[in-house]
C-alpha cells in the first residue's frame, strides 16, 4: 500500500531561531505589531511504498534520525496525510 | 486574545523541488528504496494578538503575500493551532 507521511520539523525549545527572530522584526516594521512570536521550521511530505501503516511509520522514524533531523537540536512529529 | 497560527508554505505543483529530488535519492542510497517521492515546504508558527480569530487569520494572510510566501512559486494554507 501506498501512504504518504508529513514529517513536521522543529527546532527543540530554547535553542535560537534566527530566521524566526528576523521575521518576528520584519512584521513588526510592516506594521504587524500584533505579532508575538514567529518561529520556523520544515515540512517534508513523503510518499512510501510498504506493507502495512506501521512499518511505513517505522521507516519514516528511521529516515527521520538517519537524514532527515538533526536529533541534538531538533524534534519531530510524523503525521500520516490524509 | 492571543491565537497561535501554523502556516505551511509550499511549492506550487509542477515547479523543481532540488532539496525534495535531493533527498529522495539520498534516501534510497540509504536502502529505503520503497519511498517514492520527497518534497520541502516551510511551517511558521505564529503567535498573534488580535480582537477576533477573523481579524487575526485576515492579518496572517496579509503577511503571507507581503513577506513570509512567494505567490508567484508557493501556495500557503493557514492553520488555526489547537
Amino acid at each position: 500500500m501506498k501512504l504518504t507521511f508529513e514529517v513536521t520539523i522543529s527546532r527543540k525549545p530554547g535553542l535560537s531561531d534566527p530566521e524566526g527572530t528576523t521575521t518576528l522584526k520584519a512584521l513588526h516594521h510592516l506594521g504587524y505589531s500584533g505579532v508575538e512570536r514567529a518561529s520556523f521550521g520544515r515540512v517534508i511530505s513523503i510518499d512510501i511504498e510498504a506493507k502495512n501503516e506501521r512499518a511505513a511509520r517505522e521507516l519514516v522514524d528511521q529516515m527521520c534520525t538517519k537524514l532527515l533531523a538533526n536529533p541534538v537540536i531538533e524534534s519531530y512529529a510524523i503525521d500520516l496525510a490524509t
